[in-house]
């Protein structure tokens, strides 16, 4: 038997009634510690509200699943992720893996931060686009896919969240990401990015310190903001109410 | 001081550990009864697992805040909403109204259908564009602009997410939207839409009665089901993981 459980963005304090019951009556509980960033403390605080001792699964337990499913074949094994439960492609292939050796397997939602973000702005939901993932970049690794993707929604206005890839337990900072796509627009020359560009920043999102900038390139990266977990919000035009929302719900620079 | 909490998909069973502390320490707890379908019972529970008296918000009670703002000026007040907290705009709308009365707002968000049913068909959710919501229609209402989102979707090659409409504590029935969008298909001639047409239905999503049902639209009408909360995706073009997947999580007819 395998729980897959999605935690949400609050660290343990998201934890939901049922979620809280399965994974107490678990026999073996892993911690997936690679795909996204919980609040700190939150190993420490899960194992001493449910008693267990929590195995950290980092990106090879996870993607070679033989141990999981092993485990999961003879025992109750619950698996927690940060933010939703199945956002990830990789937790598909686990519970893929684990209906092929003929495991049960239980989905336990939570909140992610696909909704939690765009919700928070004020911007209207019904008008994003595909969410991307920005990579980090190198000499030999500049994938203008990414690009292209983000100008498909601005020219179908819509939308475009932005998560930013993680590297030892933090993502991207934000000046990183957003120097990033400025070269992006350099080598496209697609004309939707550049330092007068609109946009809107969230870091911690959900948690006490949650932050949302809203401004310009220029002016976001004179903040020299280095929080981590962040993320972007590539707006398109935005409609009157959209405005009336942003200039309250976020920080406007 | 006003809490908005959304609840998730489970009713009560879905409650975060922080939101149910923050609901027994309200002075006042509204319970909002019509944007989404909480499952039977939850309205009960919640009463008294909470040991507070719940007030039914309905579309007038929400719309025209004054109540809400009134008691939110002088007494701690929890506004509890089935799914995410603000992916519907009115709340936000209620949001904004009592920052503006110089209120403190807190967000408890949660699971949304938005990532809840896409996730668990195994479809890649950053393959999904704007979700799409399907009213009832009437003679004298047929809203076609519905069917071009759909259509601009398709064409951008974006999997879309449909929503469909609530009357008395019902979402539209499966067939009724089904004919909808072939009536919908008629009139415009986008050449997106047929019998043959292959999607993926989901009923009472993260509930112990889930069910997920993929074929084409012909299928699924013969299959004569009458489950609420129901809604639809009309995929895009699949790749063969998502072939893989829909294979092994969906009932396929």
């Amino acid at each position: 038997m395998l729980n897959i459980i999605g935690i949400g963005l609050r660290g343990y304090k998201s934890i939901t009634l049922e979620q809280l019951d399965a994974i107490k009556n678990s026999d073996i509980v892993y911690f997936e510690t690679y795909t996204s960033i919980s609040p700190e403390n939150t190993f420490d605080y899960l194992r001493s509200i449910t008693g267990k001792k929590l195995i950290k699964a980092d990106r090879n337990t996870v993607e070679s699943s033989n141990e999981i499913i092993k485990n999961a074949l003879n025992s109750n094994v619950s698996f927690i992720v940060t933010g939703d439960a199945l956002t990830a492609t990789t937790h598909n292939e686990l519970r893929l893996e684990a209906i092929k050796n003929g495991i049960d397997v239980k989905i336990f939602e939570n909140a992610s931060i696909f909704t939690a973000f765009p919700s928070r702005t004020g911007l209207f939901n019904y008008r994003f686009g595909p969410v991307i993932s920005l990579p980090f970049i190198y000499e030999n690794f500049f994938p203008l896919s990414v690009y292209d993707k983000i100008y498909k929604n601005y020219v179908n206005d819509f939308h475009t969240l932005i998560l930013l890839d993680l590297k030892n337990g933090q993502t991207m900072e934000i000046n990183e990401a957003l120097d990033i796509l400025i070269k992006m627009e350099e080598k496209r020359n697609g004309n939707i990015i550049n330092y007068d560009t609109f946009i809107i920043a969230g870091f911690n999102i959900a948690r006490e310190d949650e932050y949302i900038i809203a401004g310009h390139i220029k002016d976001v990266i004179n903040k020299k903001i280095s929080m981590s977990p962040a993320s972007i919000i590539l707006p398109a035009k935005l409609n009157d109410k959209e405005i009336e929302f942003v200039k309250i719900f976020c920080d406007n620079v």
